[in-house]
């Protein structure tokens, strides 16, 4: 009996954007790893043990998923949107790495899913149609100083940027300072996109000029995608495209 | 008779990486559009009219697809990875903001897709699992400054990176210019990832320490992922793990 650990993402929260790669290891999976809203998507069934535990216990979850591994269990660690981006993959991989020595000898894969900013885009367009990068806006894990120097040098370089995790209860200032930095470093009334609940019934999707974007518009659940310097939006009836063109002047 | 066009990402090669999603706007399309080896990956029906064309004919292949939408016809445009990604989504909007102002009422749509750098991420482990950017390094739609300058503020800002299109037979020097930027500007030994045609069953995955890499490593089917400072690489039997830590020390 051999066991593995898949690492998954169930995509933004549609489930037909669910890949057949992900819904075939969870077929196979006798056991489901995973913070508590994204356990809750997968169906129950016989033989199938679903362990759904709270948020920031991550590397303990990584080791529970390899000891169960460990002991041959088919292991699928959940994550939502893409498991390498802001999600359990990391966790799992820096559990394997100071964890037991066997952990490195066990079968442990990573499969994609769609990540939050990618569905975000498209459903406005294409505002990461150019050159852009993804932060992590929550300072838990690193110095909000890492944070500022990051965003402006972003800035500098025109990235069309993405921000994950823009703004907690627990931590709301952060969201404001990076406001206020975009304001100063892009020099510019770029558009910002706040998408919430992208794909799933509760979707909204908001585009604001930079000079009129405020802390308040985001939460946990949202998106935050900002233009870069070419970002170009067409109006229309109804909702605005937003895309950024593929070429730059010379 | 009410036509659309939807943009849809096909993933990286393996038909178990395309969402349910796209699945079914193929199956509804009276026409599909795009690039021959992409329109080659959609199965011919009964009803189904296939438009394949060559490379970089991307604006002319939108007016098509819009002029056909606008009389009535079902036209998905199709791109490998995400349509939103270095892909046809920017090109179409380009075409409805500056084609028949009866284009912008159309119903156009993006459909997400496993992109090429979240493939091969989750190939090696989680490469790109804390910040990160996506840059094109072909200078056929921008300057070679623009690239230039964009990587030594992402190897200043300390983000990992992912390189679209990194070196073709018309312009082999552009990324043998970004390897020398890079051992430059990186001042480290941090890995690099080479992964080609992945997902497909000619996936290759290479990782090579940036002082050893080589500007013959990639081609244009080659993603290119370089680490940040903090990448690790997990050794064991086979192909090492390797990942980029959520946390960063203070």
């Amino acid at each position: 009996m051999s066991g593995w650990v898949r690492i998954v993402g169930l995509g933004p929260g549609r489930e037909e954007m669910v890949t057949p790669d992900v819904r075939a290891v969870l077929d196979e999976a006798t056991d489901v790893i995973g913070y508590i809203p994204y356990v809750a998507r997968v169906a129950p069934r016989q033989g199938l043990n679903l362990h759904a535990t709270d948020n920031r216990v991550e590397i303990d979850r990584s080791r529970h998923a390899l000891s169960l591994a460990a002991q041959g269990a088919r292991v699928v660690v959940v994550s939502s949107g893409d498991p390498g981006v802001f999600a359990m993959a990391a966790a799992v991989l820096e559990a394997v790495e100071y964890g037991e020595p066997g952990w490195r000898d066990l079968d442990v894969q990573v499969m994609p899913g769609i990540t939050a900013m990618l569905a975000c885009a498209a459903a406005c367009g294409a505002p990461l149609g150019h050159d852009f990068c993804a932060i992590n806006l929550s300072d838990n894990l690193k110095p909000w100083a890492l944070i500022e120097k990051r965003l402006r040098l972003a800035a500098e370089a025109d990235f069309a940027m993405a921000f994950y995790n823009p703004r907690s209860k627990s931590r709301p200032e952060g969201f404001a300072k990076t406001l206020d930095i975009l304001k100063d470093a892009c020099g510019d009334d770029r558009p910002v996109i706040f998408g919430r609940a992208i794909s799933t019934p509760d979707q909204t999707i908001r585009v604001v000029p930079l000079s009129e974007t405020e802390p308040e518009m985001a939460d946990m659940r949202t998106m935050v995608i900002v233009g870069s310097s070419q970002t170009r939006l067409i109006p229309r009836d109804g909702a605005p495209l937003i895309y950024t063109p593929r070429s730059v002047a010379s």
